[in-house]
Parts: C-alpha cells; structure tokens; sequence
C-alpha cells in the first residue's frame, strides 16, 4: 500500500513521539522534509531548528529486537535553494589554527534542476559561483531510541539520527534496529550536496520529497545502523571519539558476515581485514559517524 | 642523474643515521625494499623486522624549513610470495567482542604477474583462495624527524612513518618537511595489496622494485605529509586519536589551499568543507594516518 | 518550606517530564531515592533498572538561562544493604587484556551504621570480606535538557546525569545550568561507596534519605555542571573522550573566575594553570567526566 | 657504592647515547639537573631548549626485560629562580574557547629557601605576587626506548619519558622496564612546583639537585612506568587520548597485583575496582599520562 503523508508537525528529537502516520510492513510513503533550519518547501517557516523529523512512523508488527528495513526510493530537492554554512567547525582543525574563521552568516545555493547543479550565491569572492551537481541524500533519519528516551536531532547512536553520511542517497536500503513498539521511524535533514565529515555543519539544506518502503525483519536482531547499495554492504558506527565509532561500525559488520554470509569468527576476520573500505559520516556533531564497507563483489554467494 | 642503489643496511628507525647514498636535487634512484619481515627479494632473511627501512638517502642542498618531494615512477614486487596476517587487530573492534580471535600464524600469498592478481594459500575454509589485484603501495617511508630522533618504523609523524597508506601507490608524488641536513629519506614496508586502515596489521607484505626521484623545494616549509596524483591533492595527519589526525590534515591542506592557490582563509574554508573528502589510512600503529583530500578539479587554476 | 516527599513515580531518563513536586525557590526537600537497580529502601523491586531517578521537581521561577543551585544537607543510606560489580569494564583496559573477567553477578555489601563501614559478602578469595567506609554520594542527577529532550540516566551531558564523581557528597552544593521552565530537578543512584571511574560500572548502589535545598539564581547563565564544597570549587566536563570532557570543565572553570571572581582573561589561565587539580568522575558510562578543582584559598577574595 | 656526577652533555632525546656515567646496581649518584630551556644552575645557558636530560647512566647488568628501581631520595632546587608559563595550551581548551590568550613571555619565580616558597615576579596584575610552596618533582626521566629509538624528550612512553607526574617527587621510588643493556637512565625538567596536567606547558622550571640509588631487578618485566611512596603504589600509562592512557595504566595495575600481591585475575578486578585513584599527568604533550594508583593499606600483606 502506498501512504500519501504530508506531515503537520515536525520534532526536533526522535523518540517515542505520538505517531503521525501509521502503516504496515511493506508499505511505501510518499512524503516530504522540511529543511534543517525549519523552512518548508514553500518558503515558509513552520517547524523547529536543527533537523526537524518528519514522523514518526509506526510500522505494524515491529518489537523490540526485530529489525526496520528502509528503501529510499527517492530523495529530491522540492524547492530551488538551500543554504550552507561557510566555515570549518573550530574542533575539525588544529586546536588554536589561524584559519579557524568565525563567519555566522550563511550562503544561498540556487538549484538548476535542468543541469542537475547548485551554484552559490555570493560565495566569498574567487568562489562567487562554486557549483556542485546536486546529490540529495538524508542527514537525519533514525528510530525511536531505547528507555524511553527522545534524542536531539544534532546527533546520532544506534539508532540512527544526525549521521550525515553521503551513502545515504536514493537507492540505499537502510536497516535500523527496534527498540519500541512501531520502530517509529523519523526522517529529515535533507542535503542537496555534502562532502566527507559535513564538516560546515551544514550540506546545501533543503526539503525534500522523499519515497520510501518501510519493512519489518521479525526476530532480526542488529547492533548499529545499516545500509546497502548496488555495489557494497556498509555499517554506521555513531560515538566519539572516531575511533570508538569505528569500533562499533567494524564490530557490527564482523557480526553481519557471520550471521548472514555464513562466514565464522575467523573468515569475516580475514575478509573483513582484506577488503575495507571506511568512509567518514559527520565529525562535527556530538557523536561522529564512521562507516564500515565491503565491496558486494568480495562477499560470499 | 639516475643512481642504481643496493642498499646492504636497513634501518628499523627513521632517524639521523648514517647516509647510505648521496644525490643531488633532481636525481633518480633505482632500488629496492625488503619487506616488512626483513625478507629480502632472494628469500634471505637479511633485515630486522618490523618495517626495515633502505636509506636513508641524503639529498644534496636539503636544510630545515625545505621540503623534500618524492616521485614514486614506480613500485613493484620483485618477488612471487608476500605474507598477511589474519586476524583483525583487538583495538580495532568494540572492548570484550568476542569476534577478536587469536591467530598469530600468518597466511602467504602467491603472486600471478601474468594476471596482476594475488592468491592466498590455505586462508580458512571457505577464503582458502582469496585473490585480489595487485595494487602495490609503499606502507613506510619518511624523513628524519627534528632534534636528532631515531622513531620507530611501527609509528608515524609529522616526517612521515608507517602510514599505510594505499594511496601511496606508483604515480603519485609525496611531498615531506625537512628537519635535517640532506632530509635523510627512508623507505620500506611494501605491501602488493591493502584494504584502508591496514586493521589486520598487515597488507600483503613483500618486497619491492622501488624508482623514485627526489628534489628539495627550496624555502617551502610544510606541517605534515602532502602528496598529488592525477585527481587529487591530498594531506595526511599521524596521530591518536583519529580525530586529532584529522585536526593535522584538514589544517595542513586550509595551509595549502592559501600558500598555493591564492585563497585566503575564508576561501579555503569554504571550498575545502564544500568538497573534502577523507581516506582512512593506517589504524594499526600508535599514530593512527587520516587523509583530507581535494579533487583538482574542483582548485583554483 | 520543608516538603517531605515520597517519590511513586521514578525516570530512567532524565527529562521533560510530568513534575512529580513543585516547590518554591530557597525550599528544602525531605525525600528519597531508590537503587540503581530499581530496589526500595524496604527490599521491593519497584523503579526501572538503570539509575531510577525521584522526581522531577519543579522549582518555581527557574527559565532557561538561569542556575539552579542544588545543596545536598544530607544523603544517607537508607537500608542496611547494596549491591556492587565485580568486574573492570573492558573499555578501561588494554584492548585484548587477558585479565578481562566475565563475571556478571554481583556482590552484596552489608552496612555497619555504628562504624560506618560496608563488607562484602563473599568476595573473591582473598578478599571475603573487604570493608570500606560508608562515603555517601548521588552517582546520577540532573535537570530536564534542552529542546524536550529525554536522555538515558546512563549517560551525562551539560544539564547533569550519571557522573558518577564521589565529590558530589553530603554538604557539597551543585549548580545546574536551566534549560526549561522549572528546571525539573531529577535524583538517584545513591553510592555508599565509590572509586575514581566507577571502573566496576557501580559503586556500592543503594537507597539513599536524601536532603536538599533549591534555590533559583536568576540570569546566571553557565555551562556545565559546577560545584562548590568547604574546600575546594568545581566543574564538570562530561564527554568522549576524556581528553573532551577535560576542555569543558577546564573552560568552565575559566569563564567561572571571570564572571564570579573578578579576574580577567589573562589571569584565570594564570591561575588556574598554577593551581588545577583535576578528577575522574565516571570513566565507565557513554560519557566520561573530568572534574577542574580550584582550591578556595587561592582565589581571589 | 656514590658517585659525585657533574654532566657535561644533555640530550634533548631519550635515546641509546653514548653512557656518561657507569654505575653498578645498587650505587647512588648525586648529580644534578638543568632545567627544561637549557639553563644551568650558575644562570648560563648549556644546554639544548626542551627537557635537556643529563646522562645516560649506564647500570651494570641491566638487561632487556629486567627492571630499573630508582629511588630519588633528593629533588632540590640549587638556584634561587625559575621560570613558568602563563597560558593555557589550546588542546586543554573547548575548541575557539574565546579564554585562549597567546602570551608567549614567560614568568620568573623567586625561590625563598627560608620558606620554602615561590613568587612570582610581575605576573598579571591581581596575582602579581602569587606565591606556591616549593614542592619539587621531576618532570621527565626515562631509561632507552627498544629499538635503538632516541625519542624526544616533549613526549613519553613505556620508557618513561616527560610525564610531569607530581607525584615523582623526593622520597619515590619509580621502577621502569629495560630496553637495552645497561638501561641507560635519563633524568631532567625539575619543577620547584607543577599543578596537575602542567596544563601552561610547564611548572616552575628550575635546575636541582639529584640524589637518586640504582638498582636492577633481574628478570622482573614490567609493561609501563610504576612507582611507589610511603602511602600508594602507582602505575603510569603514557598515550593519547587520555582514555589509553587510562588503560595502559590500569592493565598494568592489574598485572602487578597477580605477579607481586598473590592476587588472581578476579581478585584484582575487584580490588582495583573498589580502590583505585587516577591522578592527571601531563595533559600538555603529545602523549598524555594517566597514573592509577592503589593505597598500601588496602593491598594484601
């Protein structure tokens, strides 16, 4: 079945919110974010600042130890401009670097939907025009967490939030662990480009409308956030210091190829060890995200 | 001028140590490493282990506040066996997974030059002949560091060191501070193969056929390690935690991005948090190595 | 005012929730607060696992931006038992240390309120009956985080949480940055004994009579926790890794001898860099906190 | 046996030099130290800049995997000034904390021998005469590093090295494992006093007088730095972050309750979780010091 949501309110923690939208394993919502600052995508301002969440959403059937898998099948600016920071985060650089530069003010990006690129408005000045293609993907997304707690959005753990990974583009399955009844899925955070680490605090901010199919794996058990594309099987370790967030992404996947490659302790070992690949999600939240990647190509039929 | 050289010492430091060939700024030499073992191209155990180094080279005219630059023309194995361990290391993995397994006996690879592909020989069971391409890379390599240290080949520094990464690869052009009369560059630590972060503590680890060119740029001080390709610019950090080596690349390249392509400190601000991406080097060593790149595409002309 | 009250509702988060008392400012509070456990003074398992908290209480008057200056008169074991682990968390060891135990019951320790000490009841061998004096202290409290958030009595940040740090004792006054309306003042995890770290993952956890007086400091604005006893001034930095927990408290202790003691910029590093002490709060939990002391006799009158 | 030792060469490097005293296990030498900038006692500058160290000391029948016992039995000032800094170093800071001063000019302290006390001589004006007691440590001391390394002596390690623990003070005993033959001890960087962290990057930088005896301990293996005074026994972890340092500290705790307290793995989990007291080192140099320590009074007999 596919659900046809326009989300009214917007939070700006996951957690065990009311649910917004209700719907079974299987099904397809067709949805849209507001930007991190709150902006719809007409323009107006009507949720709250640091990643408003579309959601939740309670998917039937879910438990606590089960597992929500989440196909993006779309995730696309609705609008034509977004906006970015223009400075490193003081904590990216060098403690008492020179070049950390102290600029609030935040830059406009036009979307040319035609050529499929954003180009600044106004960038500081041999970077006036700096373009990028557009690469939507989702900052935010994540399920209620554990005990009852309601999370910031400006940062991330098992289950899910501010991860600000690129991978988290159209056509990634995501796999998130269960700790409530529902998942109570969240979603948000849209950027229209990133680069590693969003080491701005920002991509290119936009709303964005967004398709995806919300699934329940009964009596799948999974530590950390998950994904999968057409080329690579990946996990998202979310902690600081980045060390420690690779300590759970690496973990996490040594536990997958056990249990569903058929692989014992010793082999994911050996291939884990010969074929990683690590990507950095955000290093400039509370909590940074480094990824965990094996190439499908290498993985056991 | 092109040197042929056979080194006869080989180093477990990188340090102020006695130097094994002389060169003038500009001049190729054609040598060799044994690797990592100290296992020499023949199959003569001939070096210490623990990344042995060849060197160091003095370069005529190097002094303090230079930089040295190195041209890697080529690397390659120069015999048909490399050796890898198989078990990821403890620190790499969450405290107490019971996925850490203890296995110190080390797995060969044979070598096919016809197909540029190495094949283990009885990795466990269902891996018992993993192959990957060839992909060789220098795992080691530096110059001696300042006040008169002699630094262990097993970690890494502002000189350089064992930083793993396989982004130092045939082709590419490394760029290292000087700290003492002549530079003093070391290399070793050959690996044909190697996932990011060497987290099994090893690549494949052989011995290699080394043609690098080396010249001083005379007056240009540099913080950290820089190297080029054809698609990127690139820093790389050394240090614990991951975090503090992102600090050390992601200011070194704000450093580059102004002494080199005419941005001022806002400029690279901005362009570099609009397209910086970051490879994982070693994660191994007690100095862990990230990377910050740029695509050149995307610089300043 | 004295409210003698008797908590029936406990939180495993720490957050916005239903005020459990309202007082006023300058009230004192008679109450108490179970185990970390979830067991009563009277042997009844009645609170959630994990540092049940007693409250909240709101305290008329408190706003965001405002300091609330908790005073504890008294924190006192309320039953003559507690509980305690008997293993270091991984974590706080070498990767891989062999001496990594897997012992997951726990230990009882019964008080001697004459002598004011606590035994183990069937310690390791050697240790049967190891005995330590009965040094009260709250491992958990806090007030309601900022944007609705409600977050896990396992963990600390800006508003409080488990910190863990045997100076928050009998006598002790704390000061709490406000972040909602009413600040909603949460108490637990009482200890009647502890370590620097909590390396065990708890103290000796028991029931605890607690004492305390709120008091509202209107548009003092701080950072982080602060405390204050007969000897010495605090913060608390509450973090990953340490090395971050230790920036906070360090710069709250600056902007405290700026804004409360009259020194400039240029004095305050002086000072406090002549002069810190610094201690380890919890090192077990999945943020650590580092504690900056100043003794009260050399700051400035 | 005593040896009068007046050093004529210090080394900014921890390393295998050449010995400049032999000594036989057991002897004592009364020696002296200039301080960190290079300053002799008699106010010339003879030394190299950054904790140069007088020896090494060459002690008889040290053998790698044998332990140097030192006991320091005098640390005194012989010279009636010193110097300090007055800033906090960035890293100690939050990041772009607004309190980083960049004071490059350093204090002098007058030293009252009468009084034993220190004051400062013009610091900033409130603390113009701020006065600490004369409490004198060792800042940096070490024995070679394996590996034929020469290590600056800006940083530490398993060899010791520059902790700026106060705690090695007059009447310690310190113990450190041995590398290479004849142990080749190091010993320099005095403070008249230190807080803990020696957050300015120095205390109160003096030369002193040295009395310290040397004794091997044959086949006694140690993994890190320890020490002993009337009142504990200590164990001194040297990494970054804090968190590893923290952990080599405490295996090594671990490991010497079972090899000299008759304790098993068991035992000494919860002996050391019940007891244990971390003390700040250096928090200033590459690699920070973490020393977890135990009180006598609660080891076995």
């Amino acid at each position: 079945m596919e659900h046809n949501f326009s989300p009214t309110t917007y939070y700006s923690t996951i957690g065990s919110h009311e649910p917004a939208l209700n719907v079974s394993s299987g099904d397809t919502v067709v949805t849209a974010t507001i930007d991190a600052g709150g902006w719809h995508a007409n323009g107006e301002f009507i949720g709250p600042r640091g990643n408003p969440q579309t959601g939740p959403i309670y998917v039937e059937g879910a438990e606590p130890g089960d597992t929500l898998k989440v196909k993006f099948e779309k995730i696309w600016p609705n609008r034509p401009h977004g906006f970015c920071s223009r400075r490193i985060a003081p904590h990216v650089l060098e403690p008492g670097d020179p070049n950390m530069v102290d600029l609030s003010e935040r830059l406009t990006f036009r979307l040319d939907f035609e050529n499929s690129t954003a180009t600044v408005e106004g960038g500081p000045s041999s970077l006036s025009d700096l373009t990028v293609p557009i690469q939507p993907m989702l900052g935010c997304f994540g399920v209620a967490p554990a005990r009852g707690q309601a999370i910031s959005t400006a940062t991330s753990g098992p289950y899910g939030g501010n991860m600000d990974y690129k991978g988290f583009a159209p056509g990634v399955t995501a796999y998130l662990p269960v700790f409530v009844e529902g998942a109570l899925f969240h979603l948000g955070d849209g950027h229209a480009w990133q680069a590693d680490g969003e080491i701005l605090g920002t991509g290119i901010e936009i709303s964005m409308d967004v398709t995806l199919t919300l699934e329940v794996i009964k009596g799948k058990e999974i530590g950390w956030p998950r994904g999968e594309n057409d080329d690579y099987i990946f996990t998202a370790g979310n902690a600081r210091p980045l060390d420690q967030a690779t300590q759970h992404a690496s973990s996490e996947m040594l536990r997958w190829l056990q249990t569903d490659y058929g692989l014992d302790s010793e082999e994911a070992n050996f291939l884990l060890g010969m074929h990683v690949e690590y990507d950095v999600g955000n290093i400039f939240d509370p909590a940074f995200t480094m990824v965990c990647k094996l190439p499908k190509s290498v993985l056991p039929k």
